[in-house]
């Protein structure tokens, strides 16, 4: 059904009230989940939990329908049985609602042309009161910056706030992501899951979140459209750009399979999807752990103005790994000026590699020489991004403090990604407060620590149209 | 210098006595961190500190020389600074030490001839003496088995005990190896930092470890070889086989010219190395993580007998991801037998993905159906191999348990990778039970499981011959 204008978001995202239509006391129910993802995720606004037959849940009084709450309802999550969603929906028109978050499945994807009549019904009614609806078949969604978890899954607030919004076809693989940026310190400003999308797709999210302040970035996880270049034309058409990453799966016979009976699409032609995603200015990534690396790395980093990288590493092995990454994606090892070679040669003996890798293991114990090293090489104008690898033993609690004016002084005029490795225990408590600080980007490999940068300047290509690789 | 006997390395790995040359109270000198090591190891034979100006170091008498102790000494762990490595290795001659463990740095790797010169007297003293020398320019080695950390790393005594071997030519990437094996849970055997390699190298390690029964996979990290074609002679001349996996970096330019200076060898042209070890039947992997994770999967699971994979999964997305990887790397997805598929269709409702990739969401509540789901597609004749994801939200705690007589029964029959992610404090206990008992190979994303399948299907096919990728 086409619309004629878009929907205002706003209302799905920062809600001044929430009902829950299937809130329940009983943990089999993903009713109840929800309400405790509310709760516990510290939404500030009003929870009105709707139950035909509880009058308390968790705690709070609950009401036998949306239209027994006298107060105004901005999002309903609906989490009722499929067949009781079409009265529940004409009872979010009736009652104003302005946005719902459907978490309920068995629409469209199921192997019934019942499911897709309904879903159809559904969408018109929807669209015709110019209702935003996220879902159907959703976990739901999360605005980490509000506070508001309308998810069946408590956990995602725990995800730190910060730049990177997702918005994902697959609710396992928004699941994965969050669990990952949890472990990996990822700060994120929206989870969404699309589900069946009934009539908010990518391209509505993406015009949302390119104009959303608390988004740095827009990572997407994508198996299949029904118009992909819907998407296209209107990432083309936005006058505001921001890095936009997408994961694509779906690429093999079975996965496009799976994908007609997950959501409802064909996941469709891999090579034409990245060509047309690429040509948008979206970045392609090949897994869950690499599109949030470069969405992290591009929600803190400067882009690199060339791809002339510096790996500034404690031993020399790591630095290989990196240097054999970059140089495998079209980066390359600057060459020192001689100012900063001479600056190298004076902090490090010669049993050192003071070129480029630079491996600072000798000056190990001398926190100093290694700033020094690290501030010479970023003020260098022949490196255009620096990789800096530590793989901790025990001796040195204190390099990594002693460093911190140096990624204080460089954060935000050239990207700068590290390994910084130790045994559990160690360095926790400084990395986390530097990465909160947004004064490192920790990649929890030497690999994947240059392949972040890889991803900082394909995207930096792409959006000069400098380079196509 | 030729020899012409192989050395006994027994007395390296499973010493009786360790004497520390180089023992030191200060917390500033590795001889302080190799004695923390060894005691918070938990090493049961002697620990002989030498140094002599101290009578006592952390706790214990010190000698000031080797020939002071009067028991024999088995391994000498040496840290005294290089001018006076060579005395010390007389030294350990006349004592009749076995094996020792050369930490300090300072020879061939040094841009000065004189450090090559006098590492070139070492080796031959040491090879004259029969002494195998590990390093110069080394953190040491650990026999997890044998509770011997006789490095200056305490953490590696934190690797749990298991059946990967490695055996790295830099510090740095065995750090950062035995890190993400502590993360991961990967069970260690032994951890050799080759250094310079005096008069060890890859070959006699390989020859060791091949015979030793505590090690089920030899995991090599190679930057350069004097001579690779011995490991590849040596390898094609062992009797027995043992899953052998290779990381290889310093393929760029810049890396092999970091080689040089790093450990004294070129790193050579990366594709005849890898045409050379595949010939021998070592399986190459292209990043740390990648070499640990095939490592665990060869040290558990049985090698698939054909390249038929089942994708069983709480989710649609992570499991297109796994199927996606699967085949972009010469898996294929099985066809289930008639039987299994009635199974899976009187435990799933047509809502669900019932063919292959299967996603058992919709009986995400009843462990049981999940594991007779499991049981059947693990009996079907037609599929040889098994990846199970659950990306965990809140509501099921019990799933992994029920799960756990399937797990053990099909453990030793076919392999089966999992992926089964939950925020922290979920699952954590029973997932650690059960990688423990060797129950389950987990990893951490859809995408990696899929990989550690590849890696075991790519080592099946070197093995018999039978493909070549």
């Amino acid at each position: 059904m086409p619309r004629d204008r878009l929907f205002d978001l706003d209302p799905l995202f920062n809600p001044a009230s929430v009902a829950v239509v299937g809130a329940s006391s009983n943990p089999a129910k993903l009713g109840f989940h929800v309400m405790k993802s509310l709760i516990q995720g510290g939404y500030r606004g009003r929870i009105l939990p709707v139950n035909p037959s509880a009058a308390e849940i968790m705690g709070r009084p609950a009401k036998p329908s949306l239209q027994a709450w006298p107060e105004a309802v901005d999002l309903a999550v609906i989490v009722v049985p499929a067949g009781r969603v079409e009265k529940v929906l004409q009872q979010c028109r009736l009652k104003g609602v302005r946005g719902v978050v459907l978490i309920t499945a068995g629409f469209r994807e199921i192997d019934d042309p019942q499911g897709e009549k309904m879903q159809a019904r559904l969408a018109e009614t929807a669209t015709r009161a110019g209702i935003p609806v996220v879902g159907p078949n959703t976990f739901g969604m999360v605005n980490r910056h509000h506070d508001l978890n309308a998810s069946f899954t408590p956990e995602f607030s725990r995800v730190p706030k910060g730049g990177v919004a997702l918005v994902s076809q697959s609710g396992g693989i928004a699941h994965l992501l969050a669990f990952l940026a949890l472990e990996n310190r990822v700060g994120m400003s929206k989870i969404v899951g699309l589900g069946n999308r009934l009539n908010l797709d990518f391209a509505d999210l993406y015009d949302y979140l390119v104009q959303d302040p608390d988004t740095a970035v827009i990572a997407l996880y994508l198996e299949g459209l029904d118009d992909p270049r819907e998407l296209v034309i209107r990432i083309g058409r936005s006058k505001t750009t921001k890095p936009t990453l997408a994961y694509k799966t779906g690429r093999g016979t079975t996965g496009n399979a799976a994908s007609r009976s997950h959501t409802g699409s064909l996941a469709g032609n891999a090579a034409i999807y990245q060509g047309a995603l690429k040509q948008a200015g979206v970045l392609p990534l090949d897994s869950a752990a690499a599109l949030l690396d470069a969405a992290k790395a591009l929600s803190i980093c400067p882009l690199p103005l060339g791809p002339r990288v510096a790996v500034l590493s404690g031993q020399a092995g790591p630095a290989m790994a990196a240097c054999d990454v970059c140089e495998d994606h079209g980066l390359r090892l600057a060459q020192f000026e001689e100012r900063t070679q001479r600056h190298i040669r004076s902090y490090l003996p010669p049993v050192a590699i003071r070129t480029n890798p630079v491996d600072m293991g000798p000056a190990w114990y001398d926190a100093e020489a290694i700033g020094a090293i690290v501030n010479a090489v970023a003020e260098d104008r022949q490196v255009d991004a620096i990789v800096l690898l530590m793989m901790y033993a025990s001796a040195n609690r204190e390099a990594l403090s002693a460093l911190e004016p140096f990624f204080r002084r460089w954060r935000q005029k050239k990207p700068l990604i590290t390994c910084l490795l130790a045994p559990p225990g160690i360095w926790d408590d400084t990395l986390e407060d530097l990465e909160r600080s947004g004064l490192i980007v920790q990649m929890p490999t030497p690999e994947r620590a240059a392949l972040a940068l890889v991803a900082l300047w394909r995207y930096a290509a792409l959006k000069t149209g400098r380079v196509c690789w």
